[in-house]
């Protein structure tokens, strides 16, 4: 690497680390802030590159604009008000059938060329197989893992598009179901409201890197 | 916001997809780059800016750099050979008894001034009691979606600063537990090889975002 090039690394680096220690989880927004749906699907786009077990892709998305639904998740949020005051509430899905979309992703894999004909089959079939016999408790593990993936993603796109986020985890996850009448082989994990920040999030600390990382041997 | 801040503004937001864009799920290393460890806890510090769940940070880290240990890996993870030819390999383990690092967490965050004593008291109290009450597979549930919060983040700031990944699922967990003696507080999700690709990855399709997000219903 060149100088030049290396100093463009670097600035390039911290412009990317900058993102990550601005986004801060804010619960006050602006309620009079608008998100488009375009810019909602670009943030989602964007997101779902990332990795997934077998690139099966185990996410889906609902997106919250719509004032009257946000209202009716108030109470199932138990009234923490960012989820109505936010411009979009975007509630995470896992599926937990995620097999049943191998056909479709790898048949799309080879359309692009990335993969030939024998190999998509091969992959389908050895695909299907291992995920069908693998217990439900380790399919959801997969899934749930997964969209902690895309999520973080999601909250990373946002904050570099000049939104903030907050992470939910406490809301009533049976009354989401039965709100958008979810079949159940799709678990909501992340409640995420996206807006713009009314006030400041609060900041918080972090447990040292020597207490959680331990080199070549567990503590 | 003025038009150079702008401008500056949508300059940022390239550089930073450029990071999303550019990681890739890499499968060959070049087994002669090293990274160290100074390096590794600088990545492992930038991740765990993530958020997690009433910031209990359930997420832990053993870095195997050590090439005997990396050999053990080897059968470990099915012998795909990234565990052994990358610099280094961190395994993610989730704390599946995260409640407890409650009393550390938010004496610091007082120690930092960033709550008061009576709040910290209360949140350590209430946090403690709502946590408990949780079942096993709940709790589980948070922790494995919180490595997966924190693992994305790993993955891209390696990818930052010019290292490359490959998020793997598919190794024998009781030989991980084994090996490292794991107590059963802890479940290893992610194990994740890092160095320097020796091949680039293979590209991969993603579903179309109109067959994964929904606005204001669940289809």
């Amino acid at each position: 690497m060149t100088i030049s090039s290396s100093q463009a690394q670097t600035e390039k680096n911290e412009l990317f680390f900058n993102v990550l220690e601005e986004r801060r989880s804010v619960r006050k927004y602006d309620n009079t802030a608008v998100i488009s749906d375009e810019e909602i699907r670009e943030l989602i786009a964007i997101a779902t590159k990332a990795p997934s077990s077998s690139n099966l892709q185990p996410w889906r998305f609902i997106v919250v604009t719509d004032a009257e639904l946000k209202a009716k998740l108030l109470p199932i949020a138990y009234n923490q008000e960012q989820v109505a005051d936010c411009s979009a509430v975007i509630i995470v899905l896992a599926d937990l059938e995620m097999y049943k979309k191998v056909d479709e992703i790898y048949s799309s894999a080879a359309t692009a060329g990335y993969v030939t004909e024998e190999l998509k089959d091969r992959m389908i079939a050895n695909t299907t197989k291992q995920y069908m016999a693998l217990p439900a408790e380790r399919l959801k593990e997969i899934a749930v893992f997964d969209t902690g993936l895309v999520s973080m993603q999601l909250m990373l796109a946002a904050r570099a598009k000049g939104y903030d986020t907050v992470p939910m985890g406490g809301y009533n996850r049976a009354q989401v179901v039965e709100l958008f009448n979810i079949n159940e082989r799709y678990l909501p994990t992340l409640m995420l409201p996206i807006g713009k920040a009314a006030t400041p999030a609060h900041p918080t600390t972090r447990l040292a890197v020597d207490q959680i990382a331990f080199f070549n041997e567990m503590k």
